[in-house]
């Protein structure tokens, strides 16, 4: 069995109502660090905080006395790296995480690294309004409706990416920023099939 | 002399005064596509407009009817790809580009390739409301203050990386995401430095 939680990250959340249905859908939320203030916003009242907590608001810390307040102060990992390891060791092992992208572009693109850093102790996916981002692994299969737009992001040298389903077919090819993007691709089939000999790939899937 | 240029493409703008100072900046405007809708929303006329015409709003086309209007229907390119192109070849070299980055991950993450792509034809700059990102390509000296934070994105594997004057120098050393980032460096002393023997390496500048 899957064990389910939600990160809060400290970048632009979603809608309210959509916060909610993750939150539903997750049952255990975990702020990393600044995420306490968007829960604060929302009223939504966190299961955990971790993180170095320079970012937590003196209101939010007041607020949320009673939770369980994990501060790790290590230097060469972001609140969110710090959050998904605490995660991983307390068993939960397919992790949603909003508010991982959309401010700093920085923060942005090095956050999609973090999809790959931590495969396969935990599943991880970034979701915005807008759509989901997976770490595509040695490969990945879901269900989609005929004619979502489904992008495909290496991080790195990708090869022999393969897909099944998709309206532009790739058959073994290399993906790299830069040189090759797979981005707005459309689904023709489903379920979607995506296989990776080498490399780092992510696929993101624009809502309808 | 560099020619410069700024290109509006079709994601979220900068804020108006920001706009209207990279405008006075580059003198020459030119718009990807649905970018025109932006000029159109922002009270600015374009010098051109070029892409596949197909986000531009029926508003935007009858008011910009003067407007020299390039279509470009190749399917293997974004917008931007072809505005850029389309810049390159009226000998602009310097492109600062707006609405590159902010809405659709995909589309983000996407654009960052540009930077690399279009190196060293065109000088491309990608700038939001919160920073501005360049390519550095096998090296890139700017001034800045100290304090400002500066953050090192790694498009893929990039080797040799060497940095004067940040916080946490770099010293020959491999960035790749997932592996190693190198987001939110600190200026200790101006002009930075930074050189790259192999890989394609981009800088976001914190603006302060």
């Amino acid at each position: 069995m899957p064990k389910r939680a939600l990160i809060i990250a400290n970048g632009e959340p979603p809608k309210k109502q959509h916060l909610c249905e993750l939150i539903r859908e997750a049952g255990f939320i975990i702020c990393a660090d600044g995420g306490a203030n968007t829960a604060l916003k929302f009223g939504v009242t966190p299961n955990a905080i971790v993180g170095d907590l320079d970012s937590i608001h003196a209101e939010a810390l007041v607020k949320f006395h009673h939770v369980p307040t994990f501060e790790d102060r290590d230097d060469e990992t972001t609140d969110l790296e710090k959050c998904i390891r605490w995660a991983i060791q307390s068993k939960y092992d397919h992790l949603t995480v909003v508010g991982a992208t959309g401010r700093r572009l920085d923060h942005t693109v090095g956050n999609l690294g973090v999809l790959a850093k931590f495969y396969p102790d935990a599943v991880v996916r970034f979701v915005d309004d807008l759509g989901e981002l997976c770490y595509v692994g040695r490969g990945l299969v879901f269900d989609s409706e005929k004619g979502n737009v489904v992008s495909l992001i290496p991080l790195n040298r990708c090869e022999g990416v393969t897909t099944h389903g998709l309206k532009y077919a790739l058959e073994g090819e290399m993906l790299q920023l830069g040189a090759r993007e797979g981005t707005s691709n459309v689904v023709i089939s489903s379920p979607v099939r995506i296989t990776v000999k080498k490399g780092d790939l992510v696929v993101f899937k624009l809502f309808e």
